[in-house]
């Protein structure tokens, strides 16, 4: 099948070669995906998407998360112009901050106060600098693998990053209770905190929701240190549970960090924390230019209030549950073996004997090509604005790729 | 006096200091403000401001640096509108990445590329993590005092912080050509780069603008040793000069910072470099959820647009010295001597025998309660919305200000 029109993405990649290193930085460069994915998008609206040469793909990445009610939900960009007409960035917040403040603390079960960022990154910073501060201590306990943002202590690579930058790092393997005991030892007094993602949401591999054992020894061995349980929510932040992703563990963090679809897709992060760490937040000094920007705090107040109105878990939740059925279905009819993994609302799927993630790339790049925009290592999202004719127009395109995979294999 | 109306601020802070750790972060908490100063505001346009009790004031302080064209500035706006309405948190970026990636290449004298995140720190930690990257060396010499963000390795607080978080940080002092070259000598061959403030700017302190010999010996230390010579123009960017804050002097950076100003507002920070860096600023991973966002790449493209066509420095320059003359002859006529400090752009204004800041508050205190925004410590803003009525306003309220010091006196 002919490749979708790419004339204008590859001459804007032509340019951006020049005057951007390496095309595009970090996670979104396309260059990183299979032949055929666009690199630059003109317009999106809904779960709707479309590339720069004009190509419309139903989308399963949300903007890599922040899209959680679907692109210009009215209430949300009706609130966005509201206070842009009144005013966002001045000399300090407007009293959207205080609502919005408000509105965390009383959704967020572990929740005493919030404090505002610009980046996840920035927010899982904050909370480990906190954690230290109400310690007065230094080792963070993270587990192998897990990503919390692209700062030199946390950073996937080590690429201008220096062994200090790390050097009160210690690993455990997530949900695996003895590497994490271990780990514990291995700090002895000097534990400030352990950080840990909702679930295991690791790129190429299988998801993992944690387990209930790992999740409480976890908080046990916080208390027993007096040390801080910082769960880091930015990726699963509002898709799992209103209150904070592992609240139906029962488990409740001292500190959690927040971002991505906290205002659909406008720039904002949080960090929210329990009164033992109020004092600590308050002494620790962290800012940034836009921090207080009111836009961005304006577009999530009228997220959080419409993804309650519109039960958009609920949503997301039957949705995802709609492709992973259709895909257990058409996987098991074209005799090509899936997993997957982790909540229906975040999907991973990965294929069985795939090392080389070739056939996740081809079942991909052909989804793409019948209008369906997948990843083939990242999880996915849903979106509130996914309805059941859009997941069955992704399970049409599916399906021409498993026919692909089998085709080849 | 009476001081200004202030209930709904006062209940405001109230509600937030149940909420946000000590009722707001950082350097935006108006508690290191003097009394009578608000917390919130509500509106703001052009270089206007109103607090929630709609208080008015003429804004010397332009958000801290951001809002260099004024509130509200139609043609940005306009950019902004229009690029949200067709998409701005995609799942890549919009064209208009490669076009303000362009612009800034093609006006900033050193850049050969652009690379953009959101906050002004992430900005300046990309530069050090590209010059590590691009050297194989850790050492990074920072001026004593200057400051570049709140990460760990240069928050000017040290609470949360690590000692091996700042391992490799060497300190000298600006302009100060004797101690640069013992940091550079204690670096060795470990040196990666030297990171400069466009001029000095430090809190509670005369400005001072770089000599051109000590501008001329960072760089010629910096090619001796092929180290990264980092300009951080995140707070002068865009005020001094349109191709970069150290090109009247001749010095060209490897790596410049960028954020503030950029965008009139909207969030947004860029790093800038040649092509000695290209290589590592390609190699090194560095990513953000909102850094491809579209609508505040379009801003920036309409910021840099309009600046250039509105003479925005020229206009800045011209109203800045009027303020500095015009304050000068109210010092000299009221026996109250104050100091005035670096460009008159960014003016600083700091009174004679006043170790503890209170002449310098009482004056703020009392031109805020006669409509002028100004501050006691920190460096303050022009933007291109100031006009010359705005400025003999401001003066006027610094007329009360120094009869108040003088009758203090």
């Amino acid at each position: 099948m002919a490749s979708l029109p790419n004339s204008v993405d590859a001459a804007l990649r032509q340019r951006a070669a020049r005057v951007v290193p390496g095309g595009m930085w970090g996670h979104l460069n396309a260059a990183k995906l299979p032949d055929g994915y666009p690199q630059f998008f003109a317009r999106a609206d809904g779960c709707r998407l479309w590339d720069v040469d004009g190509n419309a793909y139903v989308d399963l990445m949300c903007s890599w998360g922040p899209i959680v009610l679907g692109h210009h939900h009215p209430k949300v960009e009706e609130a966005v112009r509201r206070q842009a007409a009144a005013g966002s960035c001045m000399n300090g917040p407007g009293a959207v901050m205080v609502e919005l403040a408000e509105r965390l603390v009383a959704t967020i079960a572990h929740a005493d106060w919030a404090m505002f960022q610009k980046n996840g990154g920035d927010a899982t910073t904050t909370c480990v600098t906190i954690a230290r501060a109400g310690t007065g201590r230094r080792k963070v306990l993270v587990a192998r693998g897990s990503y919390h943002g692209s700062a030199p202590w946390c950073s996937p690579s080590v690429v201008g990053v220096t062994a200090e930058d790390r050097a009160h790092i210690l690993h455990f393997d997530y949900n695996d209770i003895a590497s994490l005991e271990a780990a514990v030892d291995q700090a002895g007094a000097d534990l400030a905190a352990i950080i840990v993602t909702a679930f295991r949401h690791d790129l190429a591999r299988d998801q993992a929701l944690p387990t209930a054992a790992f999740a409480a020894r976890v908080r046990q061995l916080c208390n027993a240190a007096d040390a801080a349980l910082i769960l880091d929510d930015v990726r699963a932040g509002f898709r799992i549970h209103s209150a904070g992703s592992w609240e139906p563990l029962g488990v409740r963090p001292d500190l959690s960090s927040w971002s991505k679809a906290i205002a659909n897709g406008h720039p904002l992060a949080a960090v929210t924390g329990n009164d033992r760490f109020r004092e600590a937040a308050a002494a620790v000094f962290v800012t940034g230019s836009f921090w207080c920007e009111a836009s961005s705090m304006a577009a999530s107040l009228a997220t959080l209030e419409a993804m309650a109105e519109e039960g958009a878990i609920d949503r997301m939740t039957a949705m995802g549950q709609r492709l992973r059925d259709g895909l257990a279905q058409l996987s098991s009819a074209s005799g090509v073996a899936i997993r997957q993994t982790g909540p229906v609302q975040m999907p991973m799927v990965l294929f069985d004997d795939d090392a080389d993630f070739r056939k996740g790339e081809l079942f991909c790049a052909t989804a793409l090509r019948h209008g369906a925009y997948l990843h083939p290592r990242h999880n996915m999202f849903l979106s509130a604005a996914h309805r059941e004719a859009d997941i069955d127009r992704v399970l049409a395109a599916a399906e021409k790729g498993f026919a692909a995979v089998r085709g080849a294999g």
